[in-house]
């Protein structure tokens, strides 16, 4: 975090220079100046949804459209298809059928508060190009003009917004797959801007002008260049004009290129978790269901992520400086399958218990235990987190990567661990759990935390692979 | 026919003094300059097509989304919606039931043809916006992306082209009563521009270039000014460097106040006939059904016009200037009406006995006939011709309008109908029919004919209506 | 007719014979005896109408289930469906699409009342075994349980029998193609009765008791022997104990071998026209639509019979002694398309002028006339009536079946034709047409006839061939 | 089960009496005299299946139908009609969206299987009539005919019988609520008995001679006597002479007054549960949706059960005798939710470490611990089982029904408890659970038990009430 700190000062150094103006220009090294609106990483918890005409078929996954027909054909995709239509069905004859019938946006908002998350982000348009809302650049292809007959994204919004802990936030895809102007220009080779300059730029100041989004989560890009999608100039405008400039916060997905290097925080790639302290703010966007983003009918229990291993993507994430930003994929009905509500409620109730050691924490200055296996640090207010992602055996705990300390907690437990310092760390005798509903992820407060002298990288590395669960 | 003529030559002229460049300007006086290719007026009859989402609920008529929803709501409309359909259906879900399943463009062709047709005009898009084409200019809106999942347009442009009498043109709306984009601009007072610029004119341009229409038939223009739409423009475009620059020919419907007074033909109102020669080429576009332009379910045999009715409106358009388009609106499944293919098919059986009198002909000095009611002239290499919209009493005629002729001919009859000067008139003893087979109306070929002395005007004459079947 | 007299009479004997119980026996010998109600014989035309399931694909024919799926399937209809439904679409999934949206039975009543009908044969159920009214014994599988929500019969018969001119009948199909109980009796040889037992009788018991038909028009019988269907049973029921034992008429569709042997009226095939004097009452059934019974979306102009093709097989039919049964298939909105109506309507206007020649009328000694073709009689109050098909060469006819007259009137004329007895017949000059109107086929009455002296047959035999107009 | 021994005994000597022809007779004493097969009460738990056209709508419960057009109407059906259907909609209409497209037996059976139950119960048709089988008695309104285009039953019993452990069971509605057959009988106070004869009982033979059932789950008998129905002919077939004569179990709802009285095990009522030990055999059909046996689309995660409630379920009723039916409601998309999936995998795993205490336990002289509350109890092979439904506080536990014992084990610990006598009854010193992933319930089993002097009841008594959670 010092490094924002750091580049905070930059930031301001820099307006300084430019005259006290505290404008932005469309070029990132003003635009990656800017310093990212503190509310996001004391959030660390936002929920993903991603909702659309993809909820329909509800197969395989929300990309099914280029499955079945772009130049990737799945087998299963297009065999589901012949199967189940009739010839000549087209990925628009879906749309009817997205009826949204059980949408009760409050409900989600309780869930999402429930489940400890501090922002939510959702998909006001896919790479389908169905916008969920009412807008004026997508005609007979939204919510409101065709299947829920909704304006969807302001619907959420209000309710999002009655919730003070919630903040909410807009997933925006720049391309759209099948679009033919956006099929026009990167024919071009993306020197013509039809696309951009009719579509994508228009309903993106739409967006933000009419829904005031705390966050605008880019998406689509990777094609072509962010000359060519205006995403500078976008910036600019978002930091300095819009309606959201000093609240809103940005990803880094704006062109070709600009994944990981440019932007508001970095995503760098999907279930990015990278396993080690990352010198920009980061997000670790993941999915329950581990095969898709949005909803598949068919989605079995074993594709569901247990809670243990939602907590063990939570601890490591932000052990590291990440956020979480975990997905739900709603049914075209409008509801949120009991098994995604169960996890998110059982992450709430863990956050009730564990919250200390996630929100306002920032990474300490070793992620994981250098001697136990399994165990990953927050620091927040002097104290430092330590969450076990196993019990240890035998209720033995031995941290390598602590000397001593004065005080060690069991965060929800009523009896203090006993400890002790040892040449190879601070060892603590866990209490009990009967009886206590403790379980999944434990969490240790340790105040007064002494590091070991030795200032040696922790020995034990655990790397995060990106979980790319693709059946491919 | 003198008028055209002389604005040929006026345009000629207007040519040369331009310095031989011949290139129309973007203003009314340069384009009206323009003459009619000769091939327009020859043809005097065209088919109109109206086909569209709104063939899907087929009820009330095309006009049916705006009655349903738009600012002039019909009962009837609304409470088919009430019992038909659930609470928030809405317009654009009923596209995916445009399947035109049993769409057979030669059948359509071979039809039109066999009508006596010499060119057809089809709906590329009505008010809807619904593009029957595969455009770029219309996601997810059009034939190929939801529905039919086929290029219409481009089927029936193949079809109708695979036989040499018949030309291939195009309607186009210019507005789009629920485009977000449009109702912007409406909003402005034709300020902004945005629904113009990036869709219908983008459209106009790709149908031209694509489809290479003889016909460009544009509607939807009277809310706003002829500047907003780039009219002028786009004509100039049209009329220069257009791939059909030399062959297209255009109506007027082409901004507010230009309707009757600018551009190609004149159209004026819906089912224009008015019944005294025009100065200016006109066209009377008229439906078969006469309740409405797309299919009706729930039409009744009394709602189609009879063959008499048909021929009597083209006797009567053709005497004063005009080309009939005939009207016929294909279901849903892409069928024609077997009733409205016998109208089409009869007017076609009356042609081949008759077409000497239609095609190639030009107004006579006279309209009508002075003496005897229901009498219709043109005339063509030399000879009159007279059309009796109902048959004489005991089989005489007398014709008021010509003095004496060399030679009488009953169309389609072996026996020649006896004839004599009188001082009314030319008196004419018609053959009897029986066996012929001919009827509803019959046509006189009158040859070496002289008119009467006095040049009066016909002291009878019969105001011709526009027929405005509406209901309300 | 005289044998119809004897038949009264002889029954009339049986009756006495069995001591005054006038009892019909379930068998043969003692049904057959039953004279027929006049007013069958006096109507000489009615509407018969198919409806039902059939009528949502509306393709090919109302068998459209067993050309998809029977024993004798046919690739046009197999394709039809892989073409627009997906793999495992069923023929009951047709069910709910069959809306009525526009069914109107007054309507109708109005149009076959027009149309000169005197009485109406509606399908209650055909062999799909869906029944067009609240039945019973066929669960979920009827009109008001699926699909129009409505008891289509009932709502027909009130329609029908608010005009005092028109008689209500209904269809009824015996055998039900896919009938799981039908197949189990037909594998058993029609050993087991089950499907009638629990199905086809009480469902007819049932309407004839709800609805109290004029007629009982049988079908589906002819794979299983009378003996199966209780056919005899069901009618001495009909004719002695039901509520239309008086008034009710009914065909000779009642079991294998039974057609044109026993029951009421016979019909012997679809679309039979014998050609010559039949000695016992027969029905012509034939269909507008040449090739299908049910409606066919798909159907073109020239699938449908011309006035002058319906006239023809009016005047060869009822000359012979039939009755004539006018099919028209109503769409599944519940429409009878324009082009039928107008058929109907054709045939209405052409009895309104000629309808002394038809209705009450009966076979004169002579069926066609021996001289000229295309002339056929009948007889009625003294008079004789030659249908004249086509309008003689010259308007000059001779008669070679009547010696000579004391009056000739050629129907709706207001002038009355020459005539003079020749050696060859009566030769009849008949007036020019021109004005009158009259078209089609002309009817001349003939008073005070003499029949030539030779009693030879006709010299001219004009086969009347069943006009089958299958595509196989 | 010492009963049940003298039922069997009494059984044989009632057969040696009739002359050891050993044939039950269609009366209730002779019934009741049958011997429960061994297996039935050896399995305890068995899968509940609740399938159906009310899975579409998959709103309020199986019972949709009912409330919506019943006599009992409920407002939120009703009003869910009306906001989602057009007026007109019938029930029937939606029996084409029951497509199934998902469904995989074998993939159902593997989750049983792992569920650790032992038998499943299918709905082969419920109240609404609709049979999941290709049925001779239901024409167009089953799942091969309409709907899923698949003989569901079939497919899935296939799927149970590949898994040794499992057997099929079938339930079947004896009434249909608009079935109108019933609805005349019911008119006529059950003298007629059309809708038995005809559909209801050959229904039911069909059943059982294509499937051969190991349970036969009557249901919908309550309005009508056991007379009405034939149910004693029924069971005296299937007793004597069915393919299943040995193995098959049944129910005791068999007619008005039979429940809970006469038939093979007692259901007395949904989610009966007495908390008493019963005197003859029982089972506890129960959902995991408390709001409903068939799948609910909006369905919360509050409205399943716990897996603490669902063991505690399990084992209130075990050790009073009963087996517990668990049900689970599909997707009309033939998928089970994973929320369902969870719990029922839950409970597998929790049976594979416990499972002796259930399977083939028979209960024992104490049901529930006269010392403290939450403790059930069965024996099998000379072990007691305590189930323990909460952790006791401080690891101690007392029960008061035991006095002394040899051995105490707890199922899935290695460390054995310390255990000692006191004057209260048995104290147990509880090992730690951490690590051991033992959760929701635990088991001890009690070797060498003595129980204590006094032969009172148990002070302790916790009435299990009915949990009807009907919202109304």
């Amino acid at each position: 975090m010092r490094l924002t700190k750091l580049l905070t000062v930059a930031s301001f150094a820099f307006c300084l220079a430019s005259l006290c103006q505290c404008r932005y220009t469309p070029d990132w090294a003003s635009l990656d100046s800017r310093p990212l609106p503190a509310w996001y990483d004391q959030s660390k918890i936002g929920i993903f949804i991603h909702w659309g005409v993809f909820s329909v078929p509800s197969y395989h996954s929300e990309w099914f459209w280029w499955y079945w027909q772009g130049t990737d054909k799945q087998k299963d995709v297009v065999n589901f298809m012949k199967q189940n239509y009739p010839p000549g069905f087209t990925y628009a004859d879906f749309a009817p059928k997205f009826k949204a019938t059980f949408f009760n946006p409050d409900q989600w908002a309780e869930l999402f508060d429930s489940a400890g998350a501090k922002y939510v982000v959702f998909t006001s348009k896919h790479h389908e190009g169905y916008c969920n809302w009412d807008t004026a650049y997508s005609f007979n292809w939204n919510s409101k003009q065709v299947g829920p007959n909704r304006d969807l994204v302001a619907d959420l919004a209000a309710a999002i917004r009655k919730r003070p802990g919630l903040r909410f936030g807009l997933y925006h895809s720049l391309y759209e797959w099948f679009n033919p102007l956006y099929q026009n220009d990167q024919r071009s080779q993306f020197k013509t801007r039809d696309f951009v300059l009719s579509k994508t730029m228009p309903e993106l100041y739409e967006l933000v002008n009419r829904f005031k989004p705390d966050v605008v989560w880019s998406d689509g890009d990777w094609d072509a260049p962010a000359e060519y999608w205006n995403s500078t100039g976008f910036l600019a405008w978002l930091y300095n004009d819009s309606p959201v400039n000093d609240s809103v916060v940005t990803n880094d997905r704006w062109g070709k290129g600009v994944m990981c290097n440019h932007g508001g925080y970095y995503t760098c790639q999907d279930r990015y978790n990278p396993g080690i302290l990352q010198p920009h703010k980061w997000e670790n966007c993941m999915t329950l269901d581990k095969l898709s983003w949005g909803y598949r009918r068919d989605a079995r229990l074993a594709d569901y992520l247990t809670p243990q291993e939602l907590l063990s993507t939570l601890a490591t994430t932000i052990s590291c400086g990440g956020n979480l930003l975990v997905n739900v994929g709603p049914t075209a009905d409008g509801t949120i399958d009991p098994v995604m509500e169960e996890r998110l409620r059982q992450l709430g109730s863990w956050l009730r218990t564990n919250g200390d050691a996630v929100y306002n924490s920032t990474p300490w200055t070793r992620q994981n235990d250098t001697a136990t296996s399994g165990v990953w640090y927050t620091q927040r207010a002097g104290s430092v987190y330590a969450f076990l992602l196993t019990w240890p055996a035998n209720d033995r705990l031995l941290l390598g990567s602590v000397a001593m300390a004065t005080n060690v907690t069991l965060l929800g437990h009523p009896k203090r661990p006993a400890f002790s310092a040892t040449p190879k760390g601070l060892s603590v005798a866990l209490p009990s759990l009967d009886g206590t509903g403790l379980r999944w992820a434990w969490v240790l407060r340790l105040d007064g935390v002494k590091p070991p002298k030795t200032a040696e990288r922790p020995r034990i590395f655990e790397p995060m692979p990106n979980r790319e669960f693709d059946r491919l």
